[in-house]
């Protein structure tokens, strides 16, 4: 067992309700990952789905999750011939994160026409790279980095100007990556906004992912940006490639600007 | 009372549930516009909200809404300082649509940090595009077009092969534009990979808006694209600028390769 399917255990408890126990693993700072949160919830209604693939999600952050036990309650919106749709909720007391998807099955309906305008980025070769660090200059201890090893692409110009980051990103005890841990990937990040001083915690309100492929083992590079930090929000796109330079993952995400 | 308010319209009904009836003014084919179907959810919501703006909402498509009456009923997730979030149905007999949405007031917490790096797209002088037509080549009608002037930017080679169009949107009555109208604004046109003869009809199984600005009076300007279809599925990103080149909001969709 990874630590990252160690993390995503669930106990049935019936019902449509499971038991979690939410891993400080992926931690940054005191708080736990948005995007593992979201994989938990997409991991619960996977066990009952016909479809293997979490094509389309979006989880809604409604207040801040802690690291332990927590609920998680699935119900079925609908389930179809070639997709299904379900809602989580992950409580603590209180509902923290709400999640909603769409499963289909990759390629089932592909009638051969392609199309693909983006070019996975070009990143420095790894040992040229900046490791994520293990905590903020403020001190913020960054435990991801612990689990997730994160090579970030030397700062050019270009990069910084326009808000974007590049990085190659795999677990650190080699397992490889899935389509749920793709969900992690484009959270484990610090906002690229974060050089502007917008402030060390800035709320996800709402991340939606989409699953494009199943990504193949090895490396994923991830490449982030922001185009718009405005009236006290921003947003962060960010893209997954894998190792045979197939996008896997599309996401964005709407945070609000720190206090 | 314009056509666009007057389709947004709802009868309380009680325990959260308001009666609408789903126009046909806003149609491509015999399908209600998928923008039109989350602006319904988000004016339901936004009845009893201390917030003014739908930030960040997510609607999954879950059957096919059909023109005429149908039930909204709208949940509380979360009512906090600064933000609050809702769920809401949208039922003919079955569920057809769920929006999640957060509504908070833009503006309220910015500390003036600022940040864009995206102009708004060169068009052609309007007279100079091209109407969204009446109907597809195939002979479906395109209602819409009857009630929101489209005048699509002359292709160039360049949008063509990014699969990227950039058009003038406004209300056909000249009612101005709205953070909700704006939700309609993005799902307004015809997919830009029809051109790649990816079928009649994609169904959306989910699309994301952000609302970034309240849009100013005048024509906006949407620039949609898609960076990737494959395995039966695209996403498709728009981007709309109000008359005073502000960013008004970003949104995708992804949706399913027609059969």
């Amino acid at each position: 067992m990874t630590l990252w399917h160690d993390s995503l255990v669930l106990e049935p408890k019936g019902s449509g309700h499971f038991k979690a126990e939410i891993s400080d693993a992926w931690n940054s700072g005191s708080q736990p990952n948005g995007g593992y949160l979201a994989a938990l919830a997409l991991n619960a209604m996977s066990l009952n789905t016909p479809f293997p693939d979490a094509v389309a999600s979006s989880a809604f952050y409604l207040s801040a999750a802690t690291v332990g036990e927590a609920d998680i309650e699935v119900k079925e919106l609908r389930v179809g011939r070639t997709t299904a749709s379900y809602e989580a909720s992950i409580t603590q007391g209180k509902l923290r994160t709400r999640v909603t998807a769409t499963f289909a099955e990759l390629g089932s309906t592909s009638n051969g026409i392609e199309f693909k305008s983006d070019l996975p980025p070009t990143l420095s070769p790894r040992e040229e790279c900046v490791r994520f660090p293990h905590k903020l200059e403020s001190g913020v201890p960054l435990r991801i980095s612990e689990h997730v090893e994160m090579l970030i692409n030397p700062n050019t110009d270009v990069e910084n100007a326009q808000m974007l980051q590049t990085a190659w990103w795999r677990f650190a005890d080699g397992a490889d990556p899935d389509g749920l841990s793709a969900v992690l990937a484009v959270d484990s990040f610090i906002p690229v906004v974060f050089a502007l001083g917008v402030g060390t915690w800035c709320p996800t309100l709402e991340l939606s992912t989409h699953l494009r492929a199943r990504p193949a083992p090895g490396w994923l590079r991830v490449q982030r940006r922001t185009r718009l930090l405005s009236q006290g929000f921003f947003e962060e796109d960010a893209s997954v490639w894998d190792s045979n330079d197939v996008l896997v993952m599309q996401s964005r995400q709407l945070a609000k600007m720190g206090v």
